[in-house]
């Protein structure tokens, strides 16, 4: 099986992730093409990036991921596919990718110059569908191309982004990312709590007590739970978190002990 | 061919729907999955069970059905299989199946207890991926394993669905669903009406006349028809009837004679 | 390999969509099913045309595009197949087609009378599921059906669409589209530029200067470019030129020399 996943924010009002599909399907017919997410806030690098770095890990090895959230699309800034032990990533190199290949081991990255792996002509706002799609498509037919697309890069764009530390018997996080649901997905990994653990996180004046599941509190009070993306998570029982308490992505969130005051 | 169809209210912004297909295709390569719907309202188990009692019956004998709408997840509450004449229903046992089983024969329901078709470690937050998805991919490649999924279960959650009553020449309904196009699905069925049915249907002060058809009434003006799920619907020919008569789940919907006065 | 790709209104949230792709998959299915978009405003069928016409020149030869964005279902409207050069076109009469199909050299046109390939009963208000995509599916399995669909109908219905015109140095043009960036598409197309054109487009006061890409002005500053759907189109770097500008569809659009006072 060959198998292509895309992330973009392309949204489902217009024709983009139509014609991406079509340009692949046109060149590598055998291929099923999975949609991660295109509903990415038009822009959004660090939201796309990280949909890539919690999805990806769930696909068959092999999997070639794309992932196009471009602003600079017919700027300077490289077009790259990068090779790692598990797949292919490709997109721009403006840190799209750079959350998914922290946890991947990176084997070669190129630049993608060759022209002749392209349509013709390519234009210069969609390159998703005039670069991506079709060297997304023939490397699914061929991954023997990978060095033929264009010249060696050393590293990949990386994302400005903050680890939690910890002071003390404190951890200072950060929330990265609010869901649909309106959890608030924060940057503490969930290894750094334990099976029964009664520390809480605050957020401001907020307290969201640590509990195995969302209904570790009674339906409508605040929740910190151990989140599928592998990071503490912060809910509300059946509500809307970051609603209710104005969580944005970049607020501070503190991992402590419920005896410390704020 | 094996078919697997998802109906969740995770949206497309995040990577819950991707990750929930990279664990189906990993398992079962040859998969095809199809969504019916992944823009219900989080939470909304109403609106999924209606989607997913609206769709499965189009699709082939022996698909897979997975519905998870699950503001409960990791809590008490059971997940199950629910093997019918026609195919396999997996999701939580909160309702979002039961619109779909009253219309199928059920032969044998399972609650997923053997964690050896799941993912191992199984997240508290996300069991479309660690619980759904690898007993749907598993049981798309071996029907056979459905008796070791866990223990039997003698019935499944209903919802609490009103039925419409017929009260000497009336039918008192109930609006049950609201559409993208406006429209307003009742829980009067489409078998209470005749082909020259000169009927109206009253909601509120709102009276709409039966026609074959949206444009049986001048565009811009309100009308009720046999809807495509099966139950009269409201509509205006041409425009939004739920947004102009400010129509809602749980609305009380009459079919009467027009002489009759609301 | 059999490809049908679908456009529609239906949306995420509701049950439309999965419905007509249940109906194909049962009566053929081996056909690999393309979403276009669903995501078209209800009822907006410049809209659905606009991505169509866009999208279809990217799928392969012998792809049936199945485009239903259908206000008048029910009604005495048409239902045509036409048959192109490149595959098959299906939708009702109303104009959603046209747009792609200026671009092909049509054969022939059907309407869709035969009962024999639709679903049983149809519906007046879903022929998506009830008729186009039975329709779809069975000409996926054998294209020898096309004549048997229904009598012959020598044209179709366009849509009332406004070409740019030249008048001396000024080529007076329209905004058609606005995408989900805010992308203003004209219709004046991309070939009346030359590579190093330093013209401009003026919407209102706003002055948009041709230039190769997105980032050929600072950030935050509008910008017209070589579009990706053949046209000219409006933009600003980093931002939205819809939303800053209020553009709408139907929004005069200039080309002119900069030296010109609008």
């Amino acid at each position: 099986m060959s198998l292509i996943t895309l992330t973009t924010d392309f949204g489902h009002a217009d024709w983009f992730a139509g014609a991406v599909k079509g340009v692949i399907l046109t060149l590598a017919p055998a291929t099923t093409i999975i949609d991660i997410a295109h509903g990415i806030e038009p822009g959004d690098i660090g939201a796309g990036a990280f949909a890539l770095a919690a999805a990806h890990r769930y696909f068959p090895e092999g999997t070639i991921h794309m992932a196009v959230i471009d602003p600079g699309v017919g700027s300077a800034r490289a077009a790259i596919a990068v090779e790692t032990d598990n797949g292919i990533f490709l997109g721009p190199d403006n840190g799209v990718l750079s959350l998914a290949l922290e946890n991947e081991g990176v084997r070669s990255i190129r630049q993608l110059e060759n022209p002749e792996f392209f349509l013709s002509p390519v234009s210069h706002t969609f390159h998703a569908r005039d670069v991506f799609a079709p060297v997304a498509a023939r490397l699914s037919r061929n991954s023997g191309i990978f060095e033929k697309l264009g010249p060696e890069q050393e590293s990949y764009q990386k994302l400005d982004t903050r680890v939690a530390r910890q002071e003390g018997a404190r951890i200072f996080g950060t929330i990265i990312y609010i869901d649909r649901f309106g959890n608030a997905i924060t940057n503490i990994p969930n290894h750094e709590t334990e099976e029964d653990d009664d520390r809480v996180i605050a957020v401001g004046r907020a307290i969201f007590p640590l509990k195995p599941c969302y209904q570790g509190v009674a339906s409508g009070h605040g929740v910190a739970v151990r989140g599928s993306a592998g990071f503490l998570e912060i809910a509300i029982n059946g509500g809307n978190a970051a609603a209710r308490h104005r969580l944005k992505t970049g607020s501070a969130a503190t991992l402590r002990r419920v005896e410390a005051r704020a």
